[in-house]
């Protein structure tokens, strides 16, 4: 007999099934015992009745415990009126257990796994990862992942970019010096890339629309709530745009494309969480950094208006005045200074100090990140040399703007904290499947 | 006026048009100007009058070269019967020019950019990257890639796999200490990842079927036509299989996708590099190792049956046969011995020092490698030991074994090396858009 995916039972009531899963847990009620099954498709339920089974297979069912796993054959049958459960998908059936193989027994579990929560310290997450991956909130967490990956690029795919694989060893800390990772290369150094930058801009004169889904490697040296130093980066950029805004406008494509995904595909996941995508006006209010500064100190009485950048307080601040003003958790912050921002971001034409560049705050942390780049090989190469970089060293990503390059421009995001902000997690480390930090990779480094 | 991109003109016929590209090719017959334009969506051929222009404009043209950044007002039209282009997917429409507008200017080129080939020394191919890449056939080289990757996920989320994201940095060389990259990790040392292998099986304990698209490295000491340092590795496992063959049913069900795809969505870039798919039976056929070598020996007379592997020659010998025999350009070798697969291979019940492992030979080189690995706790535990490992090196990865986990296996394939072997390149380097070996990194390195 074919073996059936757990959730294909809701197709086969009164028909004979063969389940092959994990034990997710077991409820032994004595007479009848009660054994929900995980595998690829979802988790179902198996009823067994002991006086039915030879005294051998009650045996073997009341010693199973968490992550058993085992090869299952009984009939699938709807529930009883008043005994489905809302929260699974296959909530409206059970399978009537008639057989149960032990295929390979696991170690005795050292927490319990069988709760809606795990309710675990960070530490003891990560050091059984292994396990602790496989509990269905955590389970969740990489599916809405999966989700976001996906539906930026579907989101971006629609509209004519074309994916492209960026390289993340790359000859230069090109972002400047610190946060990066040395690598030794044969007896030579290079660098893990800190991101796709010059890369997707290349691609820019290529395909015109370019975007790439990779890792990217930030050397900070401090542990903190919401930094990795290994994350993914979503990034974008396009070329002949007739103004900056339009780089807003596809920014807002793709995140609005998300949480539409998020709702269709993810509803069951977001639920664990008791999280919701954020509400947001369309198009999402955009506000200069300078404006927000003034916003902040008439809305709260701090003033940091003499600051070139917003604090982390800055941006709840300003997050909670997008919510009052407009109703939306999300909301550009532009024009950020030319000091705060790389040698190759487009500098307002109205006001050379500041940069036709932006943030998406959401929720009140930054999401995204993006702008208009210097698209004109002269002006770029003397940007380039007036931040001290070495037009030598540059030469590849000099090349693209010597060839041609129309007004171009893009964004980025961070998978892991988009994933952290729209469960509400409160660590990004929840948001990676195998977090690295300064003192663990996998294993916690001595 | 809207801009319109270049494929869309086969829409607007009779309609005027507004361009935006850049300068792909001139052709300058005096008083008609032919000016192909490229943009995202492909290129349109556009034609000029010079009696209809201001002489402004007429000089403007005949001073345009390749990769000129370019903006032109025009109406689209038919083209005259005889005068279409069958190569082009607007070869049947051209729009008739009445400005031109210079967005960019771009510098002279190094080399001819306007034939359909290039005919580069490899050097010179990629120190001009950010421009080579632009040419059409280069261009398609990362079509046809991006088309593999996407049907390779497309193949696997039909069968309920789940895409997850491996780490590249670990904290430790796993397969063998020879060929890893070190990172200077603050003040430890990590590694590049040689392959998603250990994150893949754990993985399996929680989707029971994942596959991850990732960088893995190889510390490889020498420059031959087909390694890379860095590459992109498409890997899939999936747990309670029945047999070892379903994992060679599951890497078949790849294949053909990824063949019906290339051949469906990429024929225009096969047909640059006169190239198609490898045609092979269904099933593909499959041999023992000891098999294929008896069969090497019997249709050329070398004996290499008592050599442990294949040789790269072996490799096309046995291909050879397969297209003789079964008219089958691909074929599995299955059954390499127990002293070349690493610790965590299945060995065969029949015979342990075989193991129930597979290379898919595609046209004479190893396209796909996999099989079923040792899935019980205690025979892994001991076969690490035996290959010198420390078990509490590989701590999280035994973990998954410990909890329980199926009889599993799976595959991986590298990119660049499937789109070199399908369109008949003869480097892998061109076959990846940055391609890093030991003397290049974006630039030599010196």
């Amino acid at each position: 007999m074919e073996r059936t995916p757990s959730l294909d039972t809701l197709n086969k009531v009164g028909q004979e099934v063969r389940l092959k899963g994990w034990v997710r847990l077991v409820r032994d009620h004595g007479k009848v015992m009660f054994v929900d099954i995980r595998d690829y498709s979802g988790v179902v339920q198996v009823v067994f009745v002991a006086g039915m089974l030879s005294d051998e297979q009650v045996a073997l069912i009341k010693g199973l415990h968490g992550e058993d796993v085992v090869e299952i054959i009984g009939t699938a049958q709807q529930r009883k009126p008043g005994t489905e459960n809302a929260d699974m998908p296959t909530g409206t059936v059970e399978v009537f257990g008639k057989e149960l193989t032990v295929l390979q027994k696991a170690a005795e579990l050292p927490f319990d796994m069988g709760g809606k929560d795990l309710n675990l310290e960070l530490p003891t997450l990560l050091d059984n990862r292994s396990l602790t991956l496989r509990h269905p909130k955590v389970q969740a967490v990489f599916k809405v992942q999966e989700i976001i990956v996906d539906s930026f690029r579907n989101a971006l795919k629609e509209k004519g970019f074309t994916e492209f694989i960026a390289p993340a060893l790359v000859p230069l800390p090109t972002e400047g010096g610190a946060e990066v990772f040395k690598v030794n290369y044969f007896d030579k150094t290079v660098y893990l890339g800190q991101s796709p930058q010059f890369y997707k801009q290349i691609m820019v004169g290529v395909f015109e629309r370019a975007f790439t889904v990779g890792k990217v490697y930030r050397a900070e040296p401090s542990v903190t709530t919401r930094h990795l130093t290994e994350y993914l980066s979503l990034d974008a950029e396009f070329g002949f745009i007739e103004n900056y805004e339009e780089i807003m406008d596809m920014a807002e494509h793709v995140i609005s494309r998300i949480f539409d995904d998020l709702n269709e595909k993810g509803a069951e996941y977001l639920k664990l969480y008791q999280a919701s995508v954020p509400k947001f006006s369309k198009p999402i209010p955009r506000i200069k950094l300078s404006e927000a500064k003034e916003v902040i100190f008439n809305e709260t009485g701090r003033d940091i208006r003499s600051e070139p950048d917003l604090d982390p307080q800055g941006e709840r601040d300003i997050y909670a005045w997008a919510q009052k003003e407009y109703g939306s958790e999300l909301i550009f912050v532009t024009h950020y200074p030319t000091v705060k921002r790389p040698f190759y971001t487009y500098p307002d034409p109205e006001n050379p100090e500041e940069t036709l560049s932006f943030d998406l705050i959401g929720r009140g942390v930054e999401w995204v990140t993006g702008g208009r780049r210097i698209n004109e090989y002269g002006q770029l190469l003397e940007s380039a040399k007036k931040w001290g970089n070495e037009p030598k060293d540059l030469e590849i990503y000099l090349q693209a703007f010597k060839y041609g390059m129309p007004p171009e421009g893009g964004f980025a995001l961070g998978v892991e904290r988009i994933t952290m902000n729209v469960l509400g997690l409160k660590n990004v480390r929840e948001a990676s499947a195998f977090p690295r930090d300064m003192e663990r990779v996998d294993i916690r480094l001595s």
